[in-house]
């Protein structure tokens, strides 16, 4: 990685956590306990791809960093909220995430799915403070959110993810997964971005392809790394989707056929970004080139 | 309970089923397990209190019924996806609700848990569709319904309920626990109510005092009729509450000072819709009575 994107990377982060610090109820809140998991969960060293990504995007259609912020924290705060209950005993049932005990490890169960709960309300609760601009009022915003985190997107390929384990699946199935569970939200992150920036028609249009191919990119590169990497590496289980019969692009397609389905992707998310000038674009292209070369 | 009230309630729920009907994705929508397990909850024979609240509110405040019919439909996904989550293993442990057996009975644990997430999610994805008023921007309903939901409220209730059982409790403590449980939603489907009326400052004002009061009151009835009910009349599995040693008003200030408690509260909440003419607060004024009257 080289320095331009890890000083890129550490700035940015920076303001997100900083946002994030200031939107989460103190720790002490009453109750205590909810609003520590809470945060024990959205402060774990998260690697912020969906708001670095909607900070991008806001950036690439001439948006102020400052108006795309909250919406950046929203979208971390339903990722955080989707890992916590993905990792419940009922779910994928996990017990490290990101080096440390996943949240019903910490503090139980019934806390953990009401800290996950309690992060995706107050995404939206957060998302209230979001001044809409002219082409996208506050119920775009809303609805695009609402609907990439919803039973049709990001719960959808949480349940077929579910009801697959331990199943042979076709690719497309696979991908239904992917794409639910990952290339939704990330495809969000990048609309919502777009839309507080007040983009062109064109310009969300292309950041939506640019999403959905990224987002599956993504998802292999993450399929795998599970197999490449120790368990040091990644903070989490390491092999365990192989070890669970886990629906992953390498166990279905192949190890190889994966990398190339992903740098596949990863140039088809770049070529439609051709609607944006070069200048308006290095982040996002960055960013991409990063995602797809990661260790961790 | 009169005629007047049960026909009044037969046509109100009609039109707000119809409308959660019309809300819901199809339960053959890809996952179908979800949606099944989504409907199954929703659809389980609610009281629909929350909506009619709602409804009534927007009444009050000269608005017109399908202004509030979104709103409303979202305060009962929100309360359905509560009572998901409550009755799960690591809550509260609940077989049956509403005569049925529980979604997580029903459906398993982990397809419960996402019914649960996914009608949370679909409560704010319908919100999106309501029509900002002159008073009240798309910002100011939001907020309302995460805020009564979210770490603060709704889940405070829940956690404060959770770590509280097997405890005693001083009364500020359960006081706190339906506050946040009950009081809180039932306190935001009235305000969002007359939010989508446009309702005067003063209105809205009178009508917040009547739904802390009147959700306190509804709670502490709750407590009595799980009391007083066998399973057959209430539907879920009765005098649970002292078994588990549950925190409820008959516990903790006894069986006739919560009945006097519940009345108090309903002349408190009766009173403070003194703001309205006789004639816009006919129907509040008649369920305040039917929720104190009921016997499930």
């Amino acid at each position: 990685m080289d320095s331009k994107i890890t000083a890129y990377l550490t700035q940015k982060i920076r303001v997100i956590n900083k946002t994030l610090e200031a939107l989460l109820p103190k720790a002490s809140t009453k109750p205590p306990t909810l609003h520590r998991a809470m945060r024990y969960s959205l402060f774990a060293g998260g690697k912020r791809i969906r708001p670095l990504l909607c900070l991008a995007a806001c950036e690439a259609c001439g948006g102020k960093e400052s108006e795309a912020l909250p919406t950046a924290a929203a979208l971390e705060c339903i990722h955080t909220y989707s890992l916590i209950h993905d990792d419940l005993p009922c779910m994928d049932d996990d017990d490290f995430r990101r080096g440390r005990p996943t949240a019903h490890k910490a503090f139980g169960e019934g806390i953990a799915v009401l800290a996950g709960d309690a992060l995706l309300t107050l995404a939206f609760e957060i998302l209230a403070q979001v001044r809409p601009t002219r082409r996208y009022p506050l119920s775009a915003l809303l609805f695009e959110l609402a609907h990439a985190a919803g039973s049709h997107k990001l719960i959808a390929g949480q349940v077929a993810d579910l009801e697959g384990e331990g199943q042979k699946l076709s690719r497309s199935e696979l991908r239904f997964i992917h794409r639910g569970k990952t290339a939704a939200l990330i495809t969000a992150s990048l609309r919502s971005g777009a839309m507080v920036a007040n983009a062109s028609p064109a310009k969300l249009k292309a950041l939506t392809t640019f999403g959905e191919n990224l987002g599956l990119a993504f998802q292999i590169v993450d399929d795998i790394l599970d197999i490449t990497q120790t368990r040091e590496q990644l903070g989490k289980s390491a092999g365990k989707d192989l070890d669970a019969q886990k629906l992953t692009y390498p166990a279905v397609i192949g190890f190889e056929a994966s990398k190339h389905e992903a740098a596949r992707l990863t140039r088809a998310a770049l070529k439609a970004l051709a609607a944006f000038k070069q200048k308006e674009k290095t982040t996002l292209e960055m960013l991409a080139r990063f995602l797809l070369c990661r260790q961790s």
